[in-house]
């Protein structure tokens, strides 16, 4: 075992502090990473105060990682030391189900082991996030992280960026197709940027006016307030596919109303309470209202390398590890454009 | 115009009554069908007493209309005097939309017109259904309906047939997928007739024991009482599909827990207020809540030509017009097996 610093939340009412964990030494087929940096995600802030409930405590967040590596094990062969690398929102899962053959191992049967607050495969162990110095995880789970973007900006790819792109491409996505965003955040930027560059058309849904320069600046060709009726009226059924990034509570048959026939609207965020759905909404045109998780590994490797190709990755704005609670504040508050990302060397 | 008999509700708390009402004389498009069986429909209850909101009285309900032609206009080439025909839950349609033009004038972007309590394209003239003596219909809504099978166990194909054969279609229901049934009732037991045609593997999901043996009976390989937890907990994760049936208010979240990995559940009852949806339900498992709402016509007469081949058609309980009062408490009271259809020639 070696200890390595962290941040971590003591209780649900408690900032995060600087913690120490311990990080187990690598195994065969491990590779251990030294973390540069770490994107906040709003699950990190759900977790550490228990909103979503069963976060035990100390709970060390964060899984929009990119590193360096600094060990392997004898069994690697797809990285060695000094590669540049990525992990995302889980490090391990049972690798036998079918879901886990089918590279869908967000799906694993039998429990997927998420980067924190989660019980490793052995049902004993809890794992601790990237708001920490280093982590060991098994290879499979570890990602190959192209140098030709700056990698500050990809660390939100490992979570915001394969949520999004995931769906997309399930529900193929295509040129032409009319495409809402709704919430322009951290999820709901990525959309924007993926979804543009696969050629659809794309209209960010917001209740703030003024992101309507940035989302056309992302890549959005329209942007249309939610607060005004005339607007939501003049959208009715115009849309193949809604990507719902918000995980507020809000009210999903307006939106249903928004779709074509055979539209789908996709749920991305989780509100902690569920939400009416008027089964109207979806018999009358055929509708689809689908939730989806991340993706698998395959699937991230596979939007890594996109990124990279198309030269998309996240708006950020850097902060030192000590900016966490603060973060979080401005987070809640909306006040972000459009991702914290953490830079772990501050932890030192 | 000529005066034909029906039955009608005059209020939404009064029972039906004998009526007269007018029909149009055939227009060069238009086919006259003399009504030999009516099938009686969840629907039409909840219009006679105006639980959708919306009824204008007197209505005339029925939407599961088999018969012989009587007249047809100059320009009607695929129907003449004397054939078997049918007709289902709209009677018109815009026929330019790219809905129309796509065969799926049920999605109609203009609004179709319903065989009953609906405009008519002229957007002035209300539509009477099928609880009559004759009805008028443009050629294109009229189907052809085989002499193979018993024409009163025929009518309810042309609602209840076509409501479940449409998205088992649409989804792909195939060979060796396990599909649950929730409700025994008209949609129900069509429902299980058809997927199992198919090849499914289906679940009768009910809240009855009695129903037990006409599950197996029409065509289901296991049945499940809903009510006992352990059944539900053993279920979890185990469908590929839910053909949800019921109209009554319930909860859905229950059964979404059901699917597996990207499992889709059908909505083809629609309870009068929203459910409560559980957005964890839907991402956890990329699962799908969708609607479907009956078929386009060239879908009904694909339906109505594979129930032929297939012997298919409806369990029914052959009643006279008079009875038709009786027969809505029994439907509602869940006291049918499986569809109540008017013989019309009781009308005289």
């Amino acid at each position: 075992m070696k200890a390595v610093k962290a941040y971590a939340a003591l209780s649900a009412k408690k900032p995060l502090e600087p913690w120490q964990i311990d990080r187990r030494e690598p195994g065969s087929d491990d590779v251990e990473i030294e973390i540069l940096f770490s994107g906040v995600c709003h699950s990190d802030i759900h977790t550490a105060r228990n909103e979503w409930r069963g976060t035990v405590y100390p709970v060390v967040p964060g899984h929009e990682i990119v590193g360096k590596v600094t060990r392997v094990g004898d069994s690697v062969s797809r990285f060695k030391i000094g590669d540049t690398v990525g992990v995302g929102c889980f490090v391990d899962s049972c690798r036998h189900c079918s879901n886990c053959k089918d590279d869908q191992e967000q799906y694993c049967e039998n429990g997927h082991t998420q980067t924190y607050n989660s019980y490793s495969q052995d049902r004993k162990t809890i794992t601790y996030g990237g708001y920490s110095s280093h982590i060991v995880v098994t290879q499979h789970f570890v990602l190959n992280v192209s140098d030709k973007l700056p990698l500050a900006n990809v660390a939100p790819l490992l979570c915001a960026g394969i949520t999004t792109y995931s769906p997309l491409k399930h529900w193929n996505v295509k040129k032409g197709d009319k495409l809402a965003v709704l919430g322009l955040g951290g999820l709901g930027h990525m959309a924007v940027k993926i979804a543009s560059s696969m050629g659809a058309e794309v209209t960010v849904l917001s209740r703030s006016k003024g992101k309507e320069k940035d989302a056309e600046r992302l890549g959005a060709s329209h942007f249309k307030i939610t607060s005004d009726p005339e607007n939501m009226k003049n959208m009715a059924g115009s849309f193949d596919f809604i990507i719902d990034t918000v995980s507020a509570e809000h009210d999903y048959n307006q939106y249903l109303a928004l779709l074509r026939t055979n539209g789908v609207m996709v749920l991305l965020g989780a509100p902690p309470s569920p939400s009416e759905v008027s089964a109207f909404q979806l018999i009358g045109g055929r509708r689809s209202l689908v939730g989806s998780l991340v993706g698998g590994i395959k699937e991230t490797q596979e939007m890594l390398d996109y990124c990279a190709e198309h030269n998309i990755s996240s708006d950020i704005e850097l902060i030192n590890m000590d900016q966490i609670n603060e973060a979080y504040e401005r987070t809640l508050a909306g006040d972000v454009h459009y991702r914290f990302v953490i830079d772990m060397k501050s932890l030192n």
